[in-house]
């Protein structure tokens, strides 16, 4: 049992609450039994696994026991979960779909996490390009609940794919439903020029009024939402 | 220039950071230009507004100055925002749209007010059951992004309304367009079999695999979204 904070393998957890030290160390770190689970199922390599030494879960791997304070002390959730699991960043070999959503420097955490879950409930892939947030940061993992374990997660590359915009392209329901790869811009500037001219075609969400706007979010999950849509359709 | 903490202004925004005294008092407060702008371009009444008086913005309205620190204490945003606006709850009046969504006890705030902001952008209404999170708390007013103040508010009627359910209904892009209200559940439990026989007619948003879901936010931003395209495509 460890009681020490001392412990390396406790400093290690603290040192991958850094995406500087995740990329460094090709680590991460899943909290709580949910995303630990979705881990091990969807095939990510277990480099070793705490548990809260007074409420241990039933694992199928072995664990070490730590005191509730100490594991408190290095998770990010401001209590201790029952298991941490630290895993390798090595991506598990994925079949890629033909549906799939490119990120073009989405900053927001949460927005990543949101994302993944959409690209997993409408069987999509999910590429980031440099610049996007960590998908295996705390909050990005937590808002994925899990989906980020399972969903194939290719390089960035927008050719051939569909530029989402906010105005003036043609409404997305009346794409050719053979473009199934959509590209979303960052939260604050959109796509660039040099992306959109990289893509096969532009397309906008129809909405309401002029000033309104969808965050990058709900434009991703309504482009894979209206693709599945028209595909089963046809 | 207020430069107490015990002014009786501060005391109330102080106070009103808890939904029991919002609802008691029928006030609200909007931190930041663009909620304080966008609730008084929606009509909503300003009792008073608050700005830093280090960087007061320009106003269309009376404003009494404070000191940054004394602005940054009441505030929930960690810092001092160059304005607050302490409003009325009273609902300006608003023709009502065929298009909406009726929430049953959606208690996040981030999801309520990301659906204000999904009901703005496709011109729908936002109806709230008991029990939902306080639309006009901070959480979800900084979610809504101010949409909350131009989106129409009337009271929780699921009868006539499409019950959207995870599981087991005919797929929603099948409805009849007629059917132009959208039912959703709480994060936890969805919707109970009460409410889901007041309704006219159930809909489910076909995903990938049964194991797969859909967040709340995210499942009636499609809705809104479909019901949209359908209704244009006629």
């Amino acid at each position: 049992m460890i009681t020490s904070r001392d412990n390396p393998k406790l400093k290690l957890v603290r040192k991958l609450e850094t995406r500087r030290q995740r990329d460094k160390l090709g680590q991460f770190v899943a909290e709580g039994e949910d995303l630990v689970a979705a881990a091990l199922e969807g095939g990510w390599e277990l480099d070793f696994a705490l548990v809260d030494a007074a409420r241990a879960p039933d694992l199928p791997v072995r664990a070490e026991q730590v005191s509730s304070h100490l594991l408190a002390e290095v998770s990010t959730l401001g209590y201790a979960p029952r298991v941490i699991g630290v895993f390798r960043a090595a991506r598990p070999e994925r079949k890629l779909p033909p549906l799939g959503l490119e990120l073009w420097r989405v900053g927001d955490p949460g927005n990543v996490g949101t994302l993944a879950r959409a690209c997993d409930a409408f069987g999509a892939y999910l590429a980031l390009s440099p610049g996007s947030a960590d998908p295996f940061g705390p909050k990005a993992l937590r808002a994925s609940t899990g989906s980020i374990f399972r969903v194939p997660m290719p390089d960035f590359a927008p050719q051939g794919a569909v530029a989402l915009v906010a105005h003036g392209a043609p409404p997305l329901n009346e794409l050719d439903p053979s473009l199934s790869r959509f590209v979303l811009g960052s939260e604050r500037e959109g796509l660039p020029d040099e992306v959109v001219t990289a893509c096969a075609a532009s397309a906008t969400i129809p909405l309401a009024g002029p000033a309104e706007s969808l965050n990058v979010a709900m434009a991703g999950t309504i482009a894979l939402y209206d693709w599945r849509r028209s595909h089963e359709a046809r």
